[in-house]
């Protein structure tokens, strides 16, 4: 039903230039998918498009909207919509246009719509070719595929650590233990996140605004409106006072917690501090993608054992802070060599004088998402 | 009077030749230097030679050996001998060959015998460049550097770790944290080191052997004999017995003790345990060049805080052994961040799934070599 072979090697250009449509939206599309489109026409471009951000039109609209794409093939990252959303279905737009073709990198991780789209399309005579580069399309959306797949975000925790593992010293000093070029870099995988997620404990000691900085840096387009990732304190006993600077910053703050008050989102209780997997699935339900964690031992080590962390970010200084200081991750209990919680390296680079590497947590990168 | 110009690439592209065979050295010239040389007439290269090991032929004269080289040019990554050691000096074969050029690329690091064969060279009317790609060929022979300018050896510490820079579980199981890659890896770092040290707690977790196991992986030349390690048990109490692993392997074991006893080596006290001072400076009075520390948290964090380690191996493995498991380095009192030991980031590299990273323990990796 669903062809998987493609003609020639241009298929892969043209969908490598979908791609890289597609991740310029990665600050603004949430809680849409990043999706890039290229029309092609007798071996050239002659339109693109791709998904700056919610309410706005798809990719493949703003391709069609740039020329007489009759006869065309279209290269698009995710599978055509094929529902009425915020937006009317892409699939009527491509089928009215009357493009010959359809070339999609990955299938709507949604199941209630997954096929449907591709469907369509073929019961109006479009031919469709399905999952070439899905690999590297659906790393872009991790995110919102975890939403998708198994309701939670996809979950990173930023660690700016030193050799030994320490993230501040004892008497909770910390700034800074990268460089300022890790700082920036940093910086923008908060802007790719829907939330962010920080805790009593880190507010308390940093007084953090957790905000993004330098939105220039994110290079939007200039009608793109860039919205900052939603803070999260988890403050189970409310004990950050009001004047926090978390609570004065562009964007919204919310306080989780365990108690009743006003303004604040309670949620169940284990073991005297707030569910994280409640906390998780609630953020899904709030249509959050991605989560990037920004807190003390504790809290990681508590979402590492409970198995809730997808990804971890490490900036590693080449320093060394001793014995005393404190670790990225209380995680207790592990006796033997076969306990130890096995990640898989993914990224690595250079950063000023730092390392950036990037840890999935689960022992086999290859391993289908979420199946 | 020594001139610094070079002609042109083409003397950069010889002194890489020269470079890459001497590095073919790196397993056995110790306690000499690992030296390399190419012989270059009309632009072609008309004999190379490098030293294998210490009493057998230096490079020059290797490469002597295989050609007429009247009026060629000689690339040479160490500066020619002027003195009888254990072959005759060099300088009288280079002279006598009548070559009409010597390009160097670093000066003997000896004081007692810096620039006397540049100056012997030039005497006889020979043009001497020196300086060409210096910076490698210090490199390629830091342990020698380390000897000859500050009697210490050139100290490696090798440590295979987790993420959390846990290095073995609390019950002391640390049979293994790394692929089996990363170990074949740190034997080629052991095999280019005249001595490794250990502990009597390491030896007896562990019972560990210490020597190299795949010799055909160092790509000697079939004449060369490869020598094991001298393995440096630091035993102040005499705990190990003498049935211990360590005991019964190729090559020699020498134990360092506080104790009177038979074979065994007394070095002055400190603080009840052996003086690691004295101990590298006896080690550099027997000639050893470069050592590779292979022992446990106390042992690598009592180097550290005496400013004894030039460069940490990390094989980091992407695991988390939890807050219970042991540490790389036991380095107390460190209360802010200031005191916190800087290194620099010098070598990065994937080896199957883990990450080996090289640490200059230096601030400043540009600071010139101990001047």
């Amino acid at each position: 039903m669903i062809t998987m072979k493609f003609s020639d090697n241009s298929d892969v250009v043209f969908m490598q230039q979908a791609l890289a449509l597609a991740k310029k939206g990665e600050y603004s599309a949430r809680p849409n998918p990043c999706v890039g489109c290229v029309m092609v026409k007798d071996g050239k471009v002659i339109a693109t498009g791709l998904h700056w951000q919610a309410g706005a039109a798809h990719a493949e609209v703003n391709a069609l909207l740039q020329a007489d794409c009759k006869g065309a093939t279209c290269y698009v990252t995710l599978e055509p919509c094929s529902h009425h959303g915020r937006t009317p279905p892409c699939v009527q737009a491509l089928i009215a246009a009357k493009v010959s073709r359809v070339v999609i990198a990955s299938q709507d991780p949604n199941p209630l719509v997954r096929g449907k789209g591709i469907q369509s399309l073929m019961d109006a005579g479009i031919a469709v070719s399905v999952g070439l580069l899905e690999k590297e399309a659906i790393a872009l959306n991790k995110g919102f595929y975890s939403r998708m797949q198994r309701n939670l975000p996809f979950v990173r925790a930023k660690i700016a650590m030193s050799l030994d593992a320490k993230v501040a010293m004892s008497n909770g000093e910390s700034q800074w233990i990268t460089t300022q070029a890790a700082r920036n870099h940093a910086h923008l995988w908060r802007a790719r996140s829907g939330a962010i997620i920080t805790t009593s404990e880190t507010v308390l000691h940093d007084n953090c605004r957790l905000t993004v900085r330098d939105e220039k840096a994110l290079a939007l387009d200039h009608n793109v409106k860039f919205q900052q990732p939603w803070r999260i304190l988890v403050d189970s006993q409310l004990r950050v006072a009001k004047d926090a600077a978390i609570f004065h910053q562009p964007g919204k703050t919310t306080v989780v917690t365990l108690k009743q008050a006003k303004n604040h989102v309670v949620l169940p209780e284990k073991d005297g501090k707030v569910n994280l997997f409640a906390l998780l699935s609630w953020l899904s339900d709030c249509e959050i993608n991605d989560v990037m964690i920004e807190a003390g031992e504790t809290f990681v080590g508590a979402l590492l054992k409970l198995g809730l962390i997808d990804e971890l970010l490490i900036y590693l200084s080449p320093k060394i802070l001793g014995t005393e200081a404190r670790s990225f991750a209380k995680l207790t209990g592990l006796s033997k060599l076969s306990d130890a919680l096995q990640g898989t390296l993914t990224h690595v680079e250079k950063i000023d004088k730092d390392l950036f590497i990037i840890i999935s947590m689960k022992e086999n990168e290859n391993d289908n998402q979420y199946n």
